[in-house]
């Protein structure tokens, strides 16, 4: 087992991080909506990373450790598996600098999605919905190209890379109450912590997940990761478990993790799509959805809101179903 | 017959203009997309006013005229009709101003357009999808309420309030070969004339119109207004005829009228949902439509983009129909 301790990344590497990174990401702009603010009775600040070229905050990480390799390590390029987003980020970090880029996806991931890991270049291998196979398929994948492993989360070049995002938040809005963002396998909301206890340790973090895949929310109740495999949610970028980095993060510095249903996070899309006029993929709405539920906690509060993708399937829209 | 030369917005009418609305609009931010670069051979540079909070640049145009009435004017409130969004604009002008808002919509306007219009307290009186019914209806509001009428778009300080949205995207891009906006009764593209032909008046005005209702197209080439009653378009807000001023500046200044055909409007909206990953209306689909099918004209050229609105029925997409 390796070092865990070793591996944390500093406040320092998100720094380097965003020296690094800022030639090939863009400075995504906040949007607010005087109707969502009456409607919570909050001031909310919604951070746009939907508005990255390939439509996701992962780029930040992607970029990170794309960048990051040495020459002789970038011959043989990257690899990965990802429910997504990351595939897609990874794929366009890895074509900006000309290096391979190999990527296991579930079958079942949006057309959407793979059209876009397609687009930049990365070459595809599919597996079965779980984390077992996922696992499976990938270790096969690696071995056959050589390419350095980056994982969608738990690697702390990709959590420094997504620290930069909450920077620029705090940056752009001259300081928070709280910070919401959704949580997977919690590479976000690592960063995010990373960044906010250095850079404003009064500002809170909050995790919003699917009911339906609480995995993080119970491991946080129970102090330890609780796994589950192949849970289902219209949020299908939050679906995967935490791990020991990210649990790190989770387990030392979130206030709280809050869930909403899957109908819940649907409504809250429609919101987000109708007054912000932004496309945002489900994941990213399950923050505004906990809000709106639990709207006691945040009233009076101003609010960071991570909208942390935007790649949906046009023609199939969640409330169309 | 009013003298309409004296009637004409001048430049320095649209710096005061922007003076006067800044506390009430937002400083809408440009999006670009590498994908859509590619796809044109263009450099495009997107100006959202669908980001305005009611959701389009007419926000601009209204609050010029509501904010510079005379406390005494401003008592009985402001009057017009509108195929939506000048409706809400105006409304929520005057909403933020505290007085009242009289508007005559067409019974067909889509829902979302209504509702938003009554969020911001504005009072409706429904007419007849025609121009003819749409003037009737109004000549009797207006005479009851004896609001002061904004037109939504053949009037001086409306135009001039459109105007500072070119402004902002000049300042915003550093300077543009050409501008492509939609039009229909021309106040955006009027305003867009009356800032570029000063200052920046080597960047070239083009306007683009769904073929369905393409009487702006046709006025150009014959050198005089020609009026159509009752056009359709998925392009629900560009159903209105040129009016003197606004035909003044289009014959004036514009370079060029590009059409698009219904399937290329609601293509090219797409495109924009998908890769600039924000929620435009048909309306404002229409430049892009024409940039791809008259792409010769735009290869290799720095091209401003508006935006115009954001404000759709996401329950009745043109995509599903």
């Amino acid at each position: 087992m390796k070092d865990v301790a070793m591996q944390i990344p500093s406040y320092q590497d998100m720094l380097d991080a965003h020296d690094r990174i800022r030639p090939h990401i863009r400075l995504t702009p906040v949007r607010v909506s005087d109707y969502l603010n009456e409607l919570t009775g909050a001031q909310l600040f919604f951070k746009c990373e939907n508005f990255q070229e390939p439509g996701a905050f992962k780029v930040r990480g992607a970029s990170n450790a794309v960048f990051g390799l040495s020459e002789e390590q970038a011959k043989l390029g990257v690899a990965t598996h990802s429910s997504g987003n990351h595939a897609s980020c990874l794929s366009y970090a890895a074509m900006l600098r000309g290096i391979p880029c190999n990527v296991v996806m579930p079958r079942t991931a949006p057309q959407a999605k793979k059209d876009t890991v397609r687009r930049y270049v990365g070459r595809i291998t599919e597996c079965e919905p779980s984390t077992s196979s996922r696992e499976e398929t990938f270790a096969r994948v690696q071995a056959e190209t050589g390419g350095d492993f980056v994982h969608p989360y738990n690697d702390p070049r990709v959590i420094a890379g997504q620290g930069t995002c909450s920077k620029e938040l705090i940056e752009q809005t001259d300081g928070l109450d709280i910070v919401v963002a959704p949580i997977g396998g919690g590479g976000m909301i690592s960063g995010t912590c990373l960044t906010l206890s250095t850079l404003a340790p009064e500002t809170q973090v909050i995790a919003a997940e699917p009911e339906t895949a609480d995995d993080a929310y119970r491991s946080f109740k129970a102090g330890r990761i609780i796994a589950d495999d192949a849970p289902k949610s219209v949020a299908d970028g939050l679906l995967v478990p935490l791990k020991d980095l990210t649990w790190h993060f989770v387990s030392n510095h979130v206030a709280q993790i809050y869930t909403a249903s899957e109908q819940e996070i649907v409504e809250a899309m429609k919101l987000i799509w109708k007054h912000l006029r932004v496309v945002a993929e489900p994941s990213s709405a399950v923050p505004l959805a906990t809000i709106l539920k639990n709207s006691a906690a945040f009233r009076g509060k101003r609010v960071g809101i991570i909208i942390t993708g935007g790649n949906v399937d046009l023609d199939r829209l969640p409330w169309n179903n």
